[in-house]
């Protein structure tokens, strides 16, 4: 006995889900047979909806669905904050006061993926730095975010355009018993005056 | 700023299913953001392909497109395997070298989740062992496999039928320095003759 066609073609389709691996993906479409009819169509609507609304603001490239988003539209964009996915704009914005607007890459310069600046948002970028104080590079603290954020300040400095990165050091509530090398070294290096 | 609603609601959709929390959903959703719109419709296809095509067999309650499943219709009935869920259907057919049928309770009994005797699929498995040979209890090791396999064979008992139970002991590959003293007790137990 084999799994049913129908069955082995939607877990091929969960298993598309990012982190979703063979097993997972049978766990979900198991949970899907046992949905009701409602629930299941109710599912698909919200699916259908997402792709139906859901488009990238024409400045900043983060979710919007309206031409430019509400951050862009509403804010002075005389201070960009760079972020490499959407997800991180809702980050800053749950920590609340940040008053500049920000520019989604959509990924990360990667040569070991394949992804180079080209396959990311950057020349969008240049082309909106025009009258812009100061850039600030938010990418993650990690090998591609880090190699992302220096090619773009390479790209900037001659520009003149003031270029800043985000702090790096210890995270509220860390332990320096348990920090890593590299983190506790960046907190040495960028330490602040009293 | 906060997420638009559509994605709002695929989030919430997608926290539905099994094991799925916030940030994972949140993840999926995004994910379906980033597919194609063919490859969207194609998902909901699929989702909805499954709920128009599987059915329960009406004999042993696993997943079918017909009215009795597969198995069922080819093998004879004489002995049946009891299961908790069909993914143990699955697993029991995967290894191999099974000639009996199933019986898929959908669940076990669990009075702290409020499950009991008629919320699984007791009734139904009385109803067929007529002329039954042999009742083999194939629910999990674990609380609740065990009280619903040993309800159930105190319902069998009287009425004749033989009741048998999967081994428990150790498991091929294992270590028995590693292994759990519950295991290890019920290893000593079950021994047998060499």
């Amino acid at each position: 006995m084999k799994q049913l066609d129908s069955i082995a073609k939607l877990i091929n389709r969960f298993s598309k889900l990012p982190g979703v691996g063979a097993k997972t993906a049978q766990r979900y479409a198991y949970g899907v047979i046992g949905m009701s009819p409602e629930e299941a169509a109710d599912f698909c609507d919200a699916i259908k909806e997402v792709k139906e609304k859901v488009r990238y603001c024409s400045v900043c490239g983060n979710f919007t669905d309206a031409e430019v988003c509400d951050i862009c539209a509403r804010r002075p964009g005389t201070v960009i904050i760079v972020v490499s996915y959407p997800k991180d704009v809702l980050a800053f914005e749950k920590a609340g006061g940040v008053s500049g607007v920000y520019h989604v890459l959509h990924g990360t310069i990667s040569p070991l993926d394949g992804r180079g600046p080209n396959d990311i948002r950057i020349k969008e970028l240049l082309s909106r730095i025009g009258g812009v104080e100061e850039v600030i590079l938010a990418t993650n603290p990690d090998v591609e975010g880090e190699a992302t954020a220096m090619y773009i300040a390479r790209l900037l400095k001659p520009l003149g355009v003031r270029t800043t990165r985000i702090a790096q050091g210890i995270s509220m509530g860390s332990d320096i018993e348990y920090a890593d090398e590299v983190t506790l070294m960046r907190a040495l290096e960028g330490r602040v005056e009293i």
